[in-house]
């Protein structure tokens, strides 16, 4: 992607040579997520994401913001991404509805712990515009995304999805689907690279499952600039773990250096 | 790939989970190709392939024959490819033109001596077709193979291409071709899936260069069953070296079995 488009949180740039490695939360309670991220950090991540729908204390606001200033001191500098999943999304079930989960994000906003918000764009307008409009005056990046769990649409309804997040004011626009063949998986990279070509903003995609697993290997070849991997445990079918990638993103540096 | 269409060469099997690394040799004199396989050897190559283009003595049959057979004593029952290319596929200079090609191979075949020629795809179809003919009394197998260094043409072109080498007789089609962008790399790939789902026989193919080079890696994910590496030296732009790619190949193996 255009180094231009390349954005710093924390001094990580979302959009350099290499995409990020992003390290997945999934504790259920405070202790045990301080526990998750102790051992996730000594792996390395460049990127941390809270995945707060496996949060047992999800509905108790105040548990959340005191469980995510803990996160914060333990893992110092390192950039977070605050992300609660609905079930259609690959989320846990909490009893949550959506306009809970956007009181929740300008909770946390308003605590300078995260960096970032994952908010899903199927969800009504006006309430991504409520959560773009708050983070942003909050100094909090938006990642608005798409995600389906059943098949992979066509690579310019994907296309689609990355220029309606930036339309919809995101920051980063991310595009995750399940492949049902090998012509899915390259049709998310085909939409990303022709996303990429147009967007002003970074873009993070993934076909999921062990048919897509290689996207979240390559996919940085063809525009996306962060891939998820496992950290204590996975958080979507198909992650790797931070080693590997680490490995094949030197292998693939070296390729791109003959 | 359908585990239906997997050739054996030497017990090695073309077309099975993982795709087979072949290491080209690419020495000036007889002794210095036997130094040369000594070296790659160690690598642990799968197959050998025997780039007769760059041999000095290309147009002294008898030399090629006396070499290739001290070529085919040091490498033991490794496999090996026997190949001339012209230099609008990526070859050398020589002064043979199709016809003494033609006789060459089947010099080298009368010797056992090589398990696989190829052959390129667009010479006149009766010397195809007379490669074809004359390899299989003689038990060797054929490649007929598409390069094409300037660019990529359209998937349904290459599909085409390996569906033609399957007509031709071939046992095994390859296509090499150069891409000018990321969607001409995705092109390859989706040509090979899509030809793979249609042919009855094992598929090679590559994008070349720095841009194509992850093609040398993923291929296998989308059918093709052999991918050429570095042995002391390349034989074409964006081969990676053998112990890189049995690193990454392990790794997709792992993430398959999530």
């Amino acid at each position: 992607m255009g180094a231009s488009k390349a954005i710093l949180i924390r001094g990580r740039k979302l959009g350099g040579k290499t995409p990020l490695i992003c390290a997945p939360l999934v504790a259920a309670t405070a202790t045990k997520l301080i526990d998750e991220a102790r051992a996730v950090l000594k792996k390395k991540p460049d990127v941390i994401e809270w995945r707060v729908d496996y949060f047992e204390g999800i509905t108790d606001t105040q548990a959340v913001v005191d469980a995510a200033r803990k996160l914060r001191r333990t893992i110092g500098n390192t950039p977070l991404i605050f992300t609660r999943r609905s079930p259609r999304e690959g989320g846990q079930p909490t009893t949550l509805d959506t306009a809970a989960v956007v009181r929740l994000y300008k909770a946390i906003g308003a605590k300078k712990v995260a960096d970032v918000v994952d908010f899903e764009m199927r969800n009504e307008h006006s309430l991504v515009r409520r959560v773009v409009a708050t983070a942003h005056r909050q100094g909090v990046r938006v990642i608005l995304s798409y995600h389906n769990f059943k098949r992979t649409p066509g690579a310019r309804t994907l296309r689609d999805r990355f220029l309606k997040a930036e339309r919809l004011g995101a920051d980063i626009a991310k595009v995750a689907v399940m492949p049902r063949n090998r012509s899915d998986v390259l049709a998310l990279l085909a939409a990303t690279a022709r996303a990429d070509a147009k967007s002003r903003i970074p873009l993070i995609s993934m076909s999921m499952g062990p048919m897509g697993a290689i996207t979240r290997i390559v996919g940085g070849l063809f525009g996306s600039t962060l891939t998820f991997a496992v950290g204590e445990g996975a958080s979507a079918p198909g992650q790797l773990p931070i080693a590997d990638l680490r490995e094949v993103f030197a292998l693939l540096d070296r390729t791109r250096k003959k």
